[in-house]
């Protein structure tokens, strides 16, 4: 059995509220427990955690080297672009992550087509709307398996 | 009648007692309360609220969304340069706001002249000192009225 | 009492007929008039001129020296982006100066980012429509009483 | 019932005996095989193409608006960095597809962190190995139900 | 019956005497005249003007709109690469316009590769030398046959 | 009497059903016909080649240097921004050649802003939809005259 | 007798656990102990903080201020790359300041050439490992004596 | 005898009064005067010209054409940096040129590092305060002697 | 015994009518015949291959390896600047190749000074006209020895 | 018991002469002879070297691997930015080495901001006066020790 | 009665031989002489040194301070553009110096747009081949007078 | 019988010691040899220098236009990329010259990507560690045949 961790950056707890036509109508609560259930049903655990501060990311990163956590799922929204202090967190717990966008930065504004993660993530998904947190999860899973 | 929120970025605290030869030697207190009268004797209201952390702003920012706030005046100081979170925050409540500057970001280092915020600014006022905030309001009041 | 100059670039002259989605449907006249109006209330003078010809604006800049205008509020619409010539007019009569745009450049194409005469302003205003003008105007005003 | 594409650029004819550490050694054919497999098991159909000649990748892809492919996946491998013509076909067709790679392109040269597809491509799966298959596949199948 | 407006730029007066190994040894006169004949014997009117002052070819494209032009021929010459006040006024008076060069901008010095008016401008062509004014209006008038 | 050699590049076989409001509805060979009609009526001849594939232009162009070809019209489509092959093929065979196209590259993305055939083309139209290539032929035919 | 103040930028707090062969094996409670002591035995005080948040970094550079701290060693790790804000705070209270890097950042990933601190500090040390920080203090109480 | 005509930009006119610490205090026609003395004592001609339209400095050097003028000294000024119409107008009459500045433009704004004008001129003279008018003067009569 | 694959780019086939005072007058065929039989003298065996497509060169390069290929020349020529699709072959075939130019791509235009093979190539021999592929030969037999 | 050698390049000769308000009033002999000093009390040899010849320092690196030095120390001053062949030298003979300099490049002119020696060195220390050699000499014998 | 040094930097010795149509067919030996016979007629002394070591011009500018040295001509060829060794000797010496080109280095390659001396230089003068000396000389001796 | 030159830069009087799992094992003096040897067999004369100083390369160049040296072999190692002395030398004595390196710099420093040497060069031979000397001179050889 494993722990996977689910981490959210900022604005993601208005998913659902937030300009449904691009992220969707589902919210971030109706997300976690879904995938909650479906690494449950593999028989692993799932742990979840949203914050808009850079700061409180990088604490939970590095709180997960204690729990034993194995895959990060890390969708960092706005901080993808410009926080090094989450890309180092994650090189120091030397936890493998996946990179999970739910709209596609590349056909957004020049600024968000660069990741600070992306580089030294083991995958990254991209653009599937809400369903991008389950592709990625099967991905992960299908590895654990 | 309308809510609007006046929002100031890190190190504004200081304001009154940093550089004052460029910043001016009024308190961020002083400031508040003559903009809140402003507002006031117009018959508005006009919350405000400091921070020097990026994720203490998004999540002031969110909150307003569900204060019926109509109009933000944001002096964002140095995330101007580097947060995209406060940028994303501030499309997601999708409220009109104004950008603020005391002095002239055009004249100082290189790094200062782009802004993550002033595209997607209603109005942008620069370099009249804490007058700056004045000249705001009551261009906002004027629109208002 | 002081004497102000309002100064409008090419292209400004068509005000409120040209594009008037993006830049109102107020005559540039009416502006004059209206500008005119709150400086006399203030006790004080404002003169203005509109141009196409990026010389006639230079000339008349340096005309200002001679006239003892003691600021400056400028549009220079498209000059913005291509005038060293204006830059120097104004650096060598020295009157400290308002940068003006009704609209909001920096959402605009990628080449009216940049401005020759931002980093020398004493302020900038961009974005509030014809109101730019007013919000401007109010700004000085306060400073001179 | 829908109609599927699975298309591979250049060199992957390759797979499994190509740089096994990167790439891993299961075959092309064996990929598509499982693919289709998958497909099948959804009532879908999945058709598969590869070639190393960017002209015959774009004839097979304007061949697919004559078959009713809904869905395109694709991994364009070199010509991911290269080709305005594969993506101007992609555009012609007007068919949304998912952009697939093996290993992850932001940790390889320079060259490879700029995609002519991303910014038009509906999703895009990294990093995954062979697995990058199957988890676009199900992705989209998902989206299919 | 349209009204046409062919604008010269800058130095274009000098044609027929100024490196007629590069622009040919036919006067401008001679050009507006044959062009101003292919446009009567079509039955439409043919307008010309040249300037070396922006603000003279501005003024002349605002004098346009009230003329109603319904189509600018315009060799911008140097102001190609300069002149965003030129594009300005097309943009206001939103008349459609084709852009003209004698020789070819691309094979000579690099700042004369970008072009103000390309991006906006409904038809280009180039390199045909005086024939590229012939090869201009016949293709506009086969629009408006 | 000259021959002349009208070339197409990828995906051109689609116009008139591929995006008919930006490239028109007129077929590939109603072109052809209509451009080899107009050759033939001047005395000359004109051949026509698509092709979806870079080496096959290039084979195309080199066959032309047997043929007695006096002038290339080519529509290289995205091998303008991609392909130095067609550039090496076309100085190699010197034949003097036309660079066409349907829309306007400087309008669209920035990647379609260089081209690597305009600094040695005899001519360059854009912009009149399938016009563009009359207006061309019509350029070419009045030089041969 | 001065009071010194030392910084410690995010994921410092794991130093001793994290990548030991680059960031040696030392805890950061040791060096924080080491360097007190080294400034006990000169005569003065030293205090110490380390945090992952960005605005606890500029909140206590603020409160330095109050403290009569003469001088601050900070070594700002990931937040030498992107933060704004840090600059603002040392530059507003004006204690001058030693930059430290344990690693060396200039052989390591390109964006870690630049930092926003170097330029303002009074001096730079870098690549001694956990001995940066006594190399620093050490050339600190030598100007101090 | 020989013809010169010596050319002045935007903003000349007000030499003397104009930042004298950084232009001196010599009017511009104290300047004209005496290297129209120097000219005749060497029995040449000299004419000179300031405007602030770049239009009238483009007529001038064209009429200069006709006056079988054999060599032009200009100060540009700010159209050292924006000007391709004068750059052409000197191109088009072909007479030898030599470029001035009073001041070191490259010791001043970055924009000002560059020239239209400089690798067209025969000679450049920069940094003499208005002696640099003299020393390009004497250096041009000595070829001509 | 070695076997040793001479690969040749676009146009290349032309060689020795193509441009003979930049390439020389010898065909394709010559060179492939004098360095057959040097190879042969030498005891090994050389097989050679053009192709103006690059899909082509790709399919060459990957049969290579079933044929126990020791050694590539390649004058990849225009394909040199463009295609990563042949560098991914070279790659995945690994085996050592030579890159070979006939004129000196650092002379010509500035796209051409760009190699995608380069970083990879064992070797790069470039500027010897037609001997360069003996002198690279030459070189690579010699390390055969 | 090691031997240190400390390198001074171009015109750190004029030391205690040159701009002391920059560089500090004391010779470079002095700094010679106390860092010998210090070297001495803790057992180890320093010799010490300065030229304004690039060569002549790559010379006296060069022999440094004869003697069996174990550290340079080097402040490379104007070759900092400019010589690739004193990196070669350090690379060549392998000895671990501190860069050094006086004053804060970082707050220089641009071009100062690279060095071509920081991502090989050790250690790089940087802006205490002439008290940067004594920082960097405890540095290392601290590392000795 | 002041002492000029004239320096000329590497291969400067060869003039009169080396490609005279650019640079003349006067020896360096000619210009010295004539020079210093200029200055001697104006009451000055004039030294002259010419070498092809960066090293030895440092050592020579460094020499001239305690010559009493109170200008300085310098050709710095092409040390111009890649050293700032010599930049820093004319800083640390404080000597005034005019730069001095025989050619136009604008409209050579652009490595040689730019100079490491100009931004410092109290003058520059460029093109008039070897009378550009003389040019600069008198220049220097007029402010002298 | 032609006399030939062989340069090589600063730290190749190293080879054989430094780093020679890059550089290989044989020493300078070696290489000479044998090098001399080739060319005598083939009735030439080889004269060989190795200086660290670019001056000294410089001075030798220009010794070689009295030798009547024919063809000049250089391996300018690090001033490949800093030196436009040595390029100016070699262009000043209009000596065809063969540029060498033994490792291949495409694959090192990104600064090594760029040579100040190689668009003037007659040919460049890359990567055939010690041999590529020999590949080099027999190429030169074979043309002097």
């Amino acid at each position: 059995m494993s722990t996977l961790l689910l981490l959210h950056g900022p604005n993601l707890n208005l998913l659902g509220t937030r300009e449904p036509e691009i992220y969707g109508s589902e919210s971030l609560e109706n997300i976690n427990t879904r995938l909650r259930d479906t690494a449950t049903a593999s028989g692993h655990e799932l742990l979840s955690f949203q914050s808009n501060h850079e700061g409180a990311l990088v604490d939970r990163i590095q709180q997960a080297a204690g729990e034993g956590v194995s895959h990060i799922l890390i969708n960092p929204a706005a901080y993808t672009h410009t926080s090094v202090a989450i890309r180092d967190a994650l090189l120091a717990v030397a936890i493998p992550f996946t990179e999970i966008h739910l709209s596609n930065p590349h056909s957004r504004e020049e600024f968000r087509h660069h990741s600070f993660l992306s580089d030294i993530a083991q995958g990254v998904v991209v653009g599937f709307g809400p369903q991008s947190y389950d592709v990625a999860l099967n991905g992960i899973l299908s590895t654990l398996a």
